[in-house]
């Protein structure tokens, strides 16, 4: 974190704590008048598996944001743009989300999930553009102690991302909860550190 | 980012923040018992719409404060209160924009433009009186290595912010989307940074 | 703002930011289905001033605290709680405010301005107990550089906040409007900085 | 504070900061219309208590890990994740709370605390694993100069925690209000800090 990126950093934490926090309100309070709390409480599970799964892959997206942003050292006016889009599809993620939890198991299932994998596709599109953007060699944008391979590495492991997303979406065609667990299983490929072993003994 | 405008920038970033993202608050999740949800994504078009563009004209004007503050070294009580001021209209973006998207191609649509503009009229004040204050010589509020011909710059285009929202509230009585298309034109402007070559050579 | 300092003043500036921008939500929508919007946005207005009171109180706050913590350097557990307990008052004012929106020039205007002024007069008490506290010499929670004038400035001042509070909840029983006069009085006189001239020629 | 740590403690301030001030919105407005103000008033007593506890509980788990980034200077992946976890249920405590407020002293009045003291459980199930994986000596994790005895003080009185919850949750079995009453009692302990004279002396 330099000087120069501080206020982008803070800014964007500031947009990635509220689009986590806001989640819970999405979860209904059972009141007494509604029947007896446990059937309350376990009929909306979805809502529950839908918070935990809004938390987390906003939780990554920010592990990711912060990744990128130690390796960038300066700012410009198209970087702040290009962060804000980011941003834009960050705080939408709630809204898919919430779709996909009251519609899985009804007739629109396809409908729900398309729009949840087509958000993630725009999510990992302005990743991929942030990132090329930033570490174009033209700009300067990157700390003076450039890290070759880790920085080729992160935009092999980001082209991987818009793709999967897209196969997600095909897969919606075949089967819904299939499309669900590879879009899953794609979170969990971009929790994990691009430089696992750097980070530990750095 | 000197040590005396750290808070208020620390603050000012928290309310930006906090406004773009209770901006996803105002779009509803469709439900199965509501019809079809394709029916439903599509009728409430305009409420996605108003979140788009409330999001990036809150963006925009995020920019523009980290831009000011770029040049602004100390902060006195007056400065305190005019951000406060500032920021008063930022939070308060999200309800013209809502009463637009319900209102426009209704009976009211004139109105509730006016009110819209008219926010964005006032927040143009604020900006100008709060960079007017700030760079006032008597105050000393500026870095010292003040960038005289930037700070003309930015003062010479801020003007042209009140004078072009109130052409914007003229323009409703002789059409309403012209006068919105006006607007989002003055914030692509703004979007831009007055010393596009500055920030990336330097 | 010193290393030690900086982690609580970076929580309740984002309690601040939140708290103040939250306010918003008060203000309804007003529909197309709900008659001409000219009657909605006229009928409604005790929400814009509950909504522009409440910014400005919420904001004058945050500039005391603000102020408040430029002299304290050391931060210790009693601190931490204190400063909990003054961000717990600062978070409930939306409460009051709304209260008193609803009902004023009703039946119950009394109470619900016995309310608010209840909710200042404690907000004042904790400014006072967090001051007292950090001020005590024994503490050593303050700046190196103590400012022996200005910190007795402060303290002779905010001495005098629970005592206007409690002579508004006694004028409630007079006039609730004169009651309202008098907070909004005072708010404006702790908007004013007790060192104006150090901050300006400092 | 670190700048490795930096970010990671602003991203964690900002979620408490907001879960912390998003309390206040389950206090519902009392209206004209609904009755004598007084009446409504003292009616929703239990969400005020609910929204106190939840305020003072969160708070004090913001000084707990305010307390444990003092001695953390470097910050792993695995980090990362284990305080996202941690975070995902500090956002979470205001679902629980707000069900035993609607439920106590009602029939499900056992179930309702079961699910507040088992999200506590969880809580300081995840207190203690982001403690011992910072604290480990593989990881090199903590700050040059490691106060042993400090350390340790902090990992005996963390590993209390989950054994107490589950005695609350065991008591619920005999008896509500003692379970609750031993919660608070906990909360209290956790409030004290374990190096009550270094912060002060130091």
């Amino acid at each position: 974190m330099t000087t120069e990126t501080a206020r982008v950093e803070a800014f964007s934490d500031g947009v990635f704590a509220i689009a986590i926090t806001l989640l819970i309100l999405n979860i209904k309070i059972p009141l007494p008048a509604g029947g007896p709390l446990g059937t309350q409480l376990v009929r909306q599970w979805t809502s529950y598996v839908s918070f935990a799964i809004s938390f987390v892959f906003i939780g990554i997206m920010w592990i990711n944001h912060h990744r990128l942003f130690t390796h960038i050292r300066r700012c410009d006016n198209g970087l702040l743009l290009l962060n804000l889009l980011l941003l834009l599809g960050v705080t939408f993620v709630p809204f898919p989300t919430s779709v996909l939890a009251a519609h899985l198991g009804q007739a629109d299932q396809r409908l729900a999930a398309m729009l949840y994998h087509g958000t993630y596709f725009f999510i990992a599109i302005f990743f991929n553009v942030l990132w090329r953007y930033a570490t174009s060699p033209a700009r300067h944008l990157l700390t003076h102690d450039v890290d070759t391979a880790a920085i080729a590495n992160i935009t092999r492991q980001y082209a991987f991302g818009p793709l999967t997303y897209l196969l997600c979406l095909a897969l919606t065609w075949i089967s819904v909860p299939a499309s669900l667990a590879l879009n899953n299983l794609l979170a969990c490929f971009f929790a994990l550190p691009p430089e696992w072993k750097r980070n530990r003994s750095g």
